[in-house]
């Protein structure tokens, strides 16, 4: 995908956009937090559907098109319903980037919502979080639902139209949920 | 709303864009049907999310945001669980525009989702259809439940990321309805 | 071209985009002016640099990109320097068409330059001024340098920055003709 | 400006964005180039229109209009006839910017044009060609003419049909020159 940065060897991971089999979302591995006062995990957020959103300062569709359509899903949906996390998977120019640019990157876009720098490895270029969702680069977008299961993982720029549709819906499963609860429970 | 079409008095018309009382979609009142082989009723699409875009051809912001919105929900959707609607209100330059344009307007723009030529009113400019809906003017987006209430009413631009979003979630209500029905039943 | 409109038998006709040989910009046959209270003549405009923009309100790529193209060539320049003419050259729809459809398009569009009807052959589709220019279709720009001769014709979509520099290249030939006559004189 | 960058006290310096008086245009002060085989001097491209880009990493309209336009004109003009050159005036988050990050931009974008990196001055914050040439902050375009004299200096978006204009019309000034000079000397 043009201007969309893949890691090597991407192409023997998933390539799917919908998931078609759910599986638990793996845990954030996260050296940094930024636009928040502490830490932030999937477990304390079970309950709201979660919008992880992958991206690197120095990728041009994570500038053009992943970042911008991540600042308009915090703006759209209430906090209470929809997390938005933002996750610098740093995979590529190791030598160029660094958190202070990060910092300012925030800083200059004005961004408000969690962005966390994810955990690099020592052992290869791939950080911790982005191997453990398999991401094939970024911009990648991860939707967990309010059970903590991956519902969606896309690579490259999604459509606006669709990416909020497939949030509502998962924003009404929980009061599907309830009402099943409530109405058993008459 | 610059490049919208507003309709005179239509200060005195419903202003807010969400509804917060719902009420049962009036049927439409169509005098002539492309895109469809049978007239549609609001009554045989009951069960279905409905989605009805007003609009003019020679209206500006119709061209530019509305129409190429409604083509955009039109294919994102499977028309089992949304059905789009174009509605031709028109309520100015009634001696411009005749069904000849507008046809060949739905050809020249490709267009593929069912549209209807709103019943002009012999007493006034305002057509039967926009009047029921009380319309401020074109492009107006109007969403239709599976129960075949009104649950947005729009004037104007609207977002797709939360337009998304408003379709999505209702597209999901009946799936609600459906788990309580099953855990009532079972 | 996508959303372009091409007359029958187009590709007889040029197509290359910039003229290579220079000929005479054939005067301009009109039904019907607007935006103007005199008929225009490119014999008139001698020593104006001339952009004609055709158009027709029923074609997808006039609507998104020549005629907004045109209004923002008219709002760049002098007119003094450099007179835009629109001219709806209707060559399909004839049915659906009228001058009454054009004078609604140019007053919700907010077109403030003078925009021409082309004066209909009853022999055939293909108004004159669009046949003695050997149009392909719709939008196309001509470019009519100061001394009456056609410089550029092109077909489509065309970049701002280079229609841009191509005007204003055109504009400064003048200047450069009136600093050899400035020298010869002295 | 919404996104641009500004300097501290850039209120203080030149606001007009047309130069009404023309002055020599400084030399450029680089610490490194990119995309050149041997360093460029205003003074070596005499001749030539010079479009100098000057942008930051970290600054969102740089990154958004500035350098894309820049490689527009680049892709639009021959060489022959101007030069573009990208300038990276870093006059913030001078911890945060090193020269692998512009490195890595400069392939990430795939930019081909000859770009500096702005000589820093360790006596504050501004690099050396900014302050030459006073510029209110990032992005800032300026237009050299083929004498080696400052016509334009814009901060901010600039507008591409009125740019293309302004760098057309500059280089039809030698064709003017040239002519005069052919003229006299019959």
């Amino acid at each position: 995908m043009k201007g969309s940065r893949e890691r090597p060897g991407a192409d023997r991971v998933r390539r799917s956009l919908l998931m078609t089999t759910q599986s638990t979302a793996p845990e954030l591995l996260v050296d940094r937090w930024f636009n928040t006062d502490h830490p932030l995990t999937l477990a304390g957020l079970r309950g709201r559907v979660v919008v992880l959103a992958a991206f690197q300062v120095l990728c041009p569709n994570s500038i053009a098109s992943g970042v911008p359509q991540a600042r308009r899903i915090y703006e759209t949906f209430a906090p209470s319903d929809v997390a938005v996390i933002g996750m610098h998977t740093t995979f590529e120019h190791h030598d160029a980037f660094n958190s202070a640019v990060l910092k300012a990157f925030i800083q200059e876009y004005r961004l408000k919502f969690p962005i966390a720098l994810d955990q690099p490895n020592p052992a290869g270029p791939i950080p911790h979080t982005m191997e453990r969702y398999q991401m094939r680069g970024t911009p990648s977008l991860v939707l967990i639902d309010r059970h903590g299961m991956v519902r969606k993982h896309a690579f490259g720029a999604v459509d606006d139209l669709r990416i909020g549709a497939e949030i509502g819906a998962l924003t009404q499963e929980a009061a599907a949920a309830a009402a099943v609860a409530r109405s058993s429970a008459a």
